[in-house]
């Protein structure tokens, strides 16, 4: 019926009322006490979901002007830079280098899979790179790749490490500091349970040096910009004030929870999907050593069109899941259980498959895949 | 998580975003065009749904209140005052005829049980009341009552007939013109999708008569009062205007939704319901033939406690049933499944309610109640 939806897809995601409301509180100024006041509660919030000391800064743009901005502050032209694909994303941030001048070497790796990190390895020691990309959750395909051991190899070289964390972080622990990642980029609209409009972009001081050498043309997207005004608790330029004023509530959310509770609640969601999956009979994208906490991808049955089973899934039962991407257009689906999401989330999502399967002719018996999913649920603690 | 909530008592019920949006709005004053042309179009919209030319008023007040305004205009000291009781609801209709001096014959019915209309005759015939007082849905044991049934025999004496229709309204037919209910009372927070605080009446010409020659006291509930006020489409006393906002934004829902869809869209959310409970062997609280479309009572398994199985619920699944009234306490629970209510939300309640019996003990396997459910919804046409 009108307005009763159930948004499964990889953001934009469901926002919390609390976040709604204070999204849709009156208007203040962004040259007030109030506003820095705001802006210092949240940049303090997000070093602790970022594990750093390094400087964050929220930018009035989303995901990919976060990774835009990246790019544009560390990669003039000529400058080589090391691309880890795992997918439609890490595709994105290669592309980015390379409109910037970049000379781009590709790593890519078989969709579904992660990151290997022995090939990185090979490839930085057999080159000198100025920027390393890569990709912590890639949404195309749920797949979660070692932020960690790739951190490791980068921070022995001159390199810097480009993180592209806009699903995976607010679900997905990351720890900048200790995994040696130099710029962090997340954004609003997934993990961090707000409508899009926001990228959170974090700054290590070995990026720094770079960052103020470089030579690319930026100007919204310039980092030195908004570092000459956060001592002020300020912007450059206009912010988004309603989307920060709902940040601050949604960390809020997020603090209160704990992170090691939301990541644990983004794991639960994963497993009792990828449960009920299986018992469907159906096959997953990723193995389980990768699966992305925050996003299941999952193959349609042979012979049978994955948006053909998302079209019935969202006309009779008003559950919207995500198509493949690219080349997996047609032939998979993905379920995201990420930001505001709860156990239920997973018991509707796969309620919802398991009718729109049924009606797409799958033979199956209802019901299995939610005994599966309820199993891994109740063995959660809450 | 905070904000998570799945509600699924008999009012409140949740409510759509576009009527929480309507609810916020900046305030008017009353005494307006404004208010004029939307308390006309709400009257418009409500005798659609109460299938009535009758006058029909909105109060800012909840459910008792408007059933106290029923009583209030029609009940004098010493009057004859039939009383229908198949649960909570009709016992407190009775008592209310009896705060105002009425004689109240009870003709009462085992809980569970609607009304035995051979029974009423008699009565009928054998006594000349003033007044009966009927329950169309009987919330504390999911009973719908024959209301065209009694109406027809109620009609043939000079009796008024006064409809408790608070639970049901909205989500369970009712034909006011033909089924000659001379008062029906209904609420704002159950199926008609708003937060408590406006009751809804409509008058007949026959109930007009007894009405003005009415000796009880009467200030605030003064239906001549309202009909003093209604031509300039306006209140006695200052109305709750916010609320009347939602109302108008509700009751478009439901006309953009077409009452025999809502009607229809309810019965099946209490046929899956009512399936899933079977299928985990539970008892119900009404038989099929005269069972509520808005609200499924339930008796726990033997030995178990209903309000360990809610808790249960609640606090591990943010799942909210009702308990049992009255007698029912502790050993019987409800689920509604009225209002802004739909396909997936039988899914989460039964979802949640097998992993709640499941921890509290009961023998059953996880994913029989829901495919049952399943089996019932994917009948349902979109």
């Amino acid at each position: 019926m009108q307005g009763k939806n159930y948004l499964m897809i990889p953001g934009p995601t469901a926002v919390p009322p609390s976040v709604l409301e204070a999204i849709s509180r009156p208007m203040f100024g962004h040259r007030t006490e109030e506003f820095a006041a705001m802006y210092k509660r949240i940049v303090e919030k997000l070093q602790v979901v970022f594990q750093t000391k390094n400087d964050i800064f929220v930018l009035t743009q989303t995901g990919t002007g976060g990774m835009e901005t990246a790019i544009a502050n560390t990669v003039s032209p000529g400058d080589k830079v090391l691309a880890l694909v795992t997918g439609n994303f890490g595709e994105r941030f290669a592309k980015l280098a390379r409109i910037y001048g970049g000379e781009v070497d590709e790593l890519k790796f078989e969709w579904g899979s992660c990151v290997d990190v022995k090939q990185v390895e090979e490839k930085l020691s057999a080159n000198r790179y100025k920027v390393v990309l890569a990709t912590q959750n890639e949404t195309s395909t749920g797949v979660l790749n070692d932020i960690e051991a790739i951190g490791k190899l980068v921070a022995k070289t001159p390199a810097l490490l480009l993180v592209d964390g806009v699903s995976g972080v607010g679900g997905i622990e990351i720890k900048v500091d200790q995994w040696n990642v130099d710029i962090l980029v997340t954004a609003s609209q997934k993990a961090m349970m707000l409508p899009p409009g926001l990228a959170m972009v974090s700054v290590s001081p070995k990026a720094w040096a770079v960052i103020d050498k470089n030579t690319s043309p930026r100007f919204y997207f310039s980092l030195p910009a908004c570092k000459g005004k956060i001592d002020s608790w300020n912007t450059p330029y206009t912010p988004g004030v309603s989307l920060y004023v709902g940040l601050d509530a949604a960390l809020e959310i997020m603090m209160n929870e704990g992170m090691d509770n939301v990541y644990a609640r983004h794991k639960l969601l994963a497993e009792a999907t990828r449960a009920a999956a299986r018992a469907l009979g159906l096959k997953l994208l990723a193995e389980d050593a990768w699966a992305s906490p925050v996003v299941t991808g999952i193959y349609s049955p042979e012979g049978m069109g994955a948006d053909d089973i998302r079209k019935i899934a969202k006309k009779e039962f008003a559950v919207t899941f995500a198509g493949g991407q690219g080349k997996l257009k047609g032939k998979a689906f993905r379920i995201a259980h990420m930001g505001f999401a709860d156990r239920m989330d997973v018991i509707i999502a796969i309620g919802a498959l398991e009718m729109a399967l049924k009606k797409a002719g799958h033979a199956m018996e209802l019901g299995t895949g939610l005994k599966a999913a309820q199993e891994v649920l109740m063995g959660g603690s809450k």
